[in-house]
């Protein structure tokens, strides 16, 4: 089908030109003498977007969920138990992984729209004077409904009640998209992946991991090999791996870096929230509700859109694709048929935006979904306007 | 600067991934004993996208401006007489060409936004009893103006007129995207090129050139060689060429025309139509009007759009690119700061064009321009959703 | 440093052209409704690969090691006892994951340069009459020494004790490269790698697992999650999988694949076989010696040659590397400082195999072992001038 | 065909990753008010590579062929007379194209083997007082036969003559490989191309003239437009150009110009000058010996090789090609069948040339021919061993 498909997802993101060339490449020796002098300053500098500069990175062939792995194998024995909120598709796999990995998990169930509830957060890790609690595990940004949660206020609940649990933090769809503070949130693990806002494809896990947390897994009763810690630790100090590395995820890892940093990650989450913010102009001006309950849990990667009584998200999200060559995301699990997502994260910019209001639009207009013809995207147009700084011309005189 | 940058000028148009990869090879061997196997299948298949089964197709290392001097100089001799009309950047360039290279140009001066004027051709044919003109140039699509011209009218003059003339037509921004009967116009030399509906990068003049005006390289009295078309017969035959060729560009030409076969050049044409269409009321809805004068003259292919009145169309190019990443063609010579213009063609949908009417709304409102945001946007949306059918999905059960 | 740098270890190898383009795309929708249509076919081909008819494939983003954890967990419980032969750095860190994990694990020490013995596993197999053991581990290719192993013989120990135990394979550095016999040999669990056969960036494993493994998963008490089959089967039978895949590493197995079954399987081995016998009749002219122990060792994808006493091979591999551009492997922990390797496994011909001979000659005479330059090549050119048959040109006429 | 195919004719050499990378893009807007901050840099650091502060450079789209004809079309009248030596087929074509022209052509045929007479030429301008030669035409490497010529003993003929002609040479597959000084030898005009020296695909003619060349349009009185100076000066000088440039090859054109200028050109040329011995080494070692006639003739950039009396050197191309697939250049015209080419210029290194070597020898033996296998690699390996120094390691501690 002709033209560029376009592809609003909350992940896989579009790939910049820079990182797609970086993975175009001959094949390289993963023995080489100086392959250290490529994969050390990488480390470096990959730590520098998690802002950290105590914890130590781990790069997995694998996707987030080999990295939630990591995060508990490495540092939690059997029986240990981890309190976590569930409100939505990807918090709720996180909590079932750590039922199946034979934790004990205290859930908090929130309605879908809302993120972790920091009061009953408090009051639990208050409550656990025992410090039953090894591990508090959060969902920074919950892909599913577009909610985005207040970490540091979690850290704060901890700190107030003098809690030693660990701090996980699934950072998959926020890292390098929304601010993110690993040490001075003092967050001890946080897992993310290649494929939303270091804008390369899936395959890679990508771990920060504290002084605290990699003091655990001395005590850690979970058995693991592939994902140790340990044996990564052993080979990249010296620049190598336990294992094949994947190089040309590794050579994409050092674009996308080198990417953010030159963009400067605070550009880089103003960027975010200001397309973010455009979609939600959009929103509104088509009559429609975000899945997120209230401002403070909107999303800057990811809006999930509630369609009215009576129109199927599943229906719609098919029909963009096929008629209209353009891929949204769909309502998963509770909210299946429900919401649609529009991912705006990543290698993107205003008019992208724009193409993906004029295509849902055009694809709920399709379906009968009562939203005025070009409402939308005159709204963002309007917001974008104002918000959008005009940048110089690169090597302008 | 992030985000994919929006190309929306008439050429060098988006290359479509498969074109991309097809060019991104290691370099081959130019007198290796099965490249034969490889270019007498393409320049077969070339032929087809002319619609021709006589003519004999020439791909040239060149832009189109080669190819104009290319057809010149193989088939006249200098002060040989010419017709030709001007109104727009190119058939002006065309005609400039004729007169540095010696030919005697007859000019007709038309309105800038209109084609050529087929009336005054056939009444100047018909005065011709001399024949004394020894070609008839007719620039088929004038991308300065966003003007599509009536080939079938020139023919039907020329033969009314019984006029033995030599036919050529530029259809570097037409073929491939607007209906090009090379046949059944008994055209003796089109002129095309990669970077428009080819959707290759600049760099190959493609030529079809009849029996006619193979024949009339013997008189002919221009001096050439690069361009000679006896030199590249003699090694076309056998699936050679006299000169190294760019084998990655004839490699992307294969996956162009394969491209285009595939989808049917039939529904090519009438996606470019509806695109354009799309466009057009775009332009309506924001109460402006286009550079050509008649509907007759629209081109599928590009618009030039004027501006009201008080407004700087290079200034609002500019700004597009500079604030908002994306491409829009400038006026032109005599057009130049008055229209601005968008090319759909190639390898476009219409979330594409969407994308393109969009930005160009945002941008026109930051200088001022009275549109209203989300207009444009709108009514092509609703163009768009009465005039495109759902494809199927490829592979569907 | 200006050349293409040459690439003899045993993996990554060479990605050929069609693998690497079949990567370098736009990001897709992993949740795409044509995406079935893509992937079912493709999890049916690899199928081929395996020569199984009855298997399910398996792919995990993940290297060769996270293969091998995936087979022991989805399969035993913790204390299950498993035999196994160490004779390589491979068959080690196998054994040693086994511990890890743990299992019980019956070491069989066997020098390094001999593969698995099938005697003793016969013996100890006819001894195990309580079937103790829960599976038979074979590294079929043994990457550090060159090694490969008779799987048909080990199955045959096992049909003749009437042992149930399931037989797990580790062919990372064999599949697609050396005959293999899934459904012949009752292999029940085989582990391979993208990197190696399969002409691809290292980043997935590939497995095959046979009904047998499939049911022993209801009652394997390892804890698993990521690596967990009955989740990719949930979703792999509607062609999805249960997290994020990395698409484009699927695109290059399709392409990988359609290389493989194209070229016929049966080739593909037999050719390994030829440009492996060239490689050994260089290191015979050289007057060395493999570290394989005899002719039935002899590895068809990597040969790991022992330098004369007083040399050291990891100087010579830096050395090659950092003079003349190329890589060959080095030796791994017993046999490091002793052997260097040559891989000669997957996308490969004649003229690379010189090419690794002629380099590998010119830095051992830098380095002042005694051979003789010119002679390793000579001899593998003498050899493949008889074994290798001329193709016919394609598309001849 | 399974393994990469190897590329040893004399262009299209080998294209390094990097140039391949630079070119796989989205297009371009070619009036992008930006694009200048690319262009004019570029201009200016091509020139370096001419080793000219004074002449401009013009970037055609075009083969090398077009270069010639962009010389001689804007410096000179139909009817001047110009002075040339044959002795290949290029210098041969580049003769026939002057007759073709229109020009006056005194050839000097010389032995092919042999290289311009400079005494010849000498005498010649000494006796021509009246200054009829308007330009004297210099193939600085001739491919056919490979045999460099003396530029500077030409000028230095010139200058003892006191003979103002125009120095026209045609260095595409000398340029950027064997040393060139365009100011000091006084050089008019420079034709170069892209798929030689400057390792990317052909289609860019690359040409540099000198102000007194640029000077002779004003009278020159030849037709020409595509190629036309004044035409590219009037836009190059604002970085623009008077038609759709093909922008990819423009970025490949920076790639190269980077890899030329960071290895150091005087490196470049030397390196040339080791490959090339090498092989001259391992044809002496086969007994057989050069088209080059004598030493000072041989080329750095491409080897001509005599097969003995009874040979066909198409046949053993062919062979190379079809059993071992690799490129070998064949014979033309006077030397068709004679001799065959081995292309050691560009993107090339040690290992490459052995594989060329190695190639060679298998084909030639196959053929008959009584080369000993191994002799020639052995004696380039022996040569090349001390010849090359050890690189550091790149970013090595």
């Amino acid at each position: 089908m002709p033209g560029q498909r376009g592809l609003f997802i909350p992940g896989p993101t579009n790939v910049p030109q820079a990182v797609r060339l970086a993975m175009d490449i001959s094949m390289e020796d993963q023995r080489a003498p100086d392959l250290p002098s490529f994969t050390l300053p990488l480390f470096a500098d990959v730590k520098k977007v998690f802002k950290t500069d105590t914890a130590q990175v781990f790069l997995f062939p694998a996707s987030g969920t080999g990295g939630w792995e990591a995060a508990m194998t490495n540092t939690l024995s059997p029986g240990d138990k981890v309190l976590i909120a569930r409100f939505g598709q990807f918090s709720l796999l996180w909590a079932d992984m750590c039922t199946r990995m034979g934790l004990e998990v205290d859930v908090v169930d929130v309605p879908w729209g809302e993120g972790v509830p920091v009061e009953i957060f408090a009051e639990k890790l208050k409550a656990d004077k025992a410090h039953a609690y090894k591990a508090v595990l959060v969902t920074h940004n919950e892909t599913a409904t577009g909610v985005t949660s207040d970490v540091a206020g979690v850290r704060k609940a901890m700190d107030d009640a003098h809690h030693p649990a660990l701090l996980f933090v699934d950072a998959v769809s926020s890292l390098a998209s929304i601010d993110f503070h690993m040490d001075e949130w003092k967050v001890d693990i946080c897992v993310s992946g290649s494929q939303k806002g270091f804008m390369m494809p899936a395959g890679l896990a990508i771990l920060a991991v504290s002084e605290k947390a990699l003091a655990a897994r001395k005590a850690a009763g979970m058995r693991r090999c592939y994902f140790d810690f340990e044996d990564m630790m052993k080979t990249n100090k010296d620049g190598f791996f336990p294992y094949t590395p994947p190089l040309h995820m590794l050579r994409a890892l050092r674009a996308a870096t080198d990417l953010l940093l030159s963009e400067g990650l605070e550009n880089v989450f103003a960027r975010h929230h200001r397309l973010a913010e455009g979609v939600r102009q959009a929103v509104s001006a088509w009559g429609l509700r975000l899945c997120a309950a209230a401002p403070k849990w909107h999303s800057d990667t990811v809006s999930a859109i509630l369609l009215p009584e009576g129109f199927d998200s599943a229906a719609l999200v098919r029909h963009a694709y096929t008629k209209y060559h353009m891929s949204l995301g769909m309502g998963l699990n509770k909210v299946a048929g429900k919401v649609f997502r529009i991912g705006h994260l990543g290698d993107l910019n205003e008019i992208m935006c724009l193409q993906a209001l004029a295509g849902a639009e055009m694809a709920m207009r399709d379906l009968g979904v009562p939203v005025t013809a070009g409402s939308g995207v005159g709204a963002a147009i309007e917001y974008y306007r104002g918000a959008t700084a005009s940048s110089a011309l690169k090597n302008a005189a």
